[in-house]
């Protein structure tokens, strides 16, 4: 495994991702304990008021904190996360979230992501706790 | 507005909710502060373990939140959700939750949801807080 | 290890619990996965509002917790706790809480509880996450 | 009004809580947005188990959380807060929590903590969300 391993886990990830693939989502960035993912709002994303589904604003930023919760030493599994929702989001919106590791303790990891708007309007803050497994072979 | 109005908004919540739609989801009940649905876990909707998206887990509980808070005397938005998840879930299970309203004090709603599998192992347990809106005309 | 065991592991986690005994609380019932705890808001229990601290609120919702998630086969801990704020309380109020097990699955227990003052104005919605520990000797 | 106006009224925040000074909890620094607080673990402050009580540990962070969403220029209250526990701490410890804002959007505030002992374990995460009130007068 070269150095590089942990950050292939993460692009793994992503790449495995059907869900986000489904809906045209992108893996903007990538590091050590950090990913940003984006989307565009689509007509089969919204709810009955017409706007982005809270289940889309979270799935996006589920998947960041599963790549970047993936791209530590071991692989590791969402155990619980939240979300606030501040301002809707609307079709053909582009919304972006980077998430990134606030801590780490024993098995347990702390991941934040800020979901925006293409002008930094903020749409939600999401908080993902991630459980770590043994190491990879 | 006759007797059966709100069950009527929270029946166009579900009938107008596009990702539900395009998951294939059913409303299989309908009650004053709670919601079924239910939904079969395509390939399109697992992450890269193979196993069913925590996004597809959380976006069900979501929209049957959505129609619970629907169902009473005002329209309702979702505030904040979490959720933690306790099993995987995987291609081919069929998930149901039933939301229902745990509280309501003033504006906020409190609902509770667990999501299951057909032989009902419990997958997720989800709660969303609702805030009320002015009613409707 | 008497048929009542379990029910004794609980009885002390509030016997030992001194920070219910300093702020006064009352055990008002103990079942399998359930805990009532109370207590009168003093003086000493206020934020710089002159109503009851959060942290009292929650702390009493907690000590319930602890409670309940000990009367069953598994010494337990608090992984995860959530509050919702609904109605300020003030002092005077006698606070009860009555916490029950939601659900299991694994190691984790899920548990709610709702705060409320004696008129039953529900002063806020308490979740905890629970994780069982290795059997008691 | 002096421009250090709300600096004053985070302070009057610390200064009026009963809980903390019950608690002996000293203000360490104050900030826009941010607030530091600690205490030294004391005998009636721990569960059964001999370790600090997750009320009091709550109750730190919800102070600190108090104290910086009031350093703004608007009033504000808690609406919502969750902890995720991550190692206990004992009888004699001193634990630290800084609690800053993340962001704000509209009247809703986002603040994120973390609790540390002496030695910089990490003994818990803490995010609360805040709701703002009218201006003072």
């Amino acid at each position: 495994m070269t150095e590089d391993g942990n950050e292939n886990a993460a692009q793994r990830m992503f790449d495995g991702d059907a869900l986000m693939r489904s809906f045209g989502a992108e893996l903007d960035d990538l590091g050590n304990g950090t990913a940003t993912l984006s989307l565009t709002v689509a007509d089969n994303m919204v709810q009955a008021h017409g706007t982005c589904h809270g289940g889309t604003i979270f799935a996006l930023a589920d998947a960041a904190f599963g790549v970047a919760c993936n791209s530590g030493a071991h692989p590791a599994v969402a155990q619980q996360c939240s979300i606030n929702y501040l301002r809707p989001a609307n079709v053909g919106d582009r919304l972006t979230v980077e998430v990134a590791r606030r801590s780490e303790s024993g098995r347990t990891g702390v991941y934040d992501g800020s979901v925006m708007a293409e002008d930094r309007t903020l749409i939600a803050e999401f908080r993902g706790i991630s459980r770590s497994l043994p190491p990879r072979d």
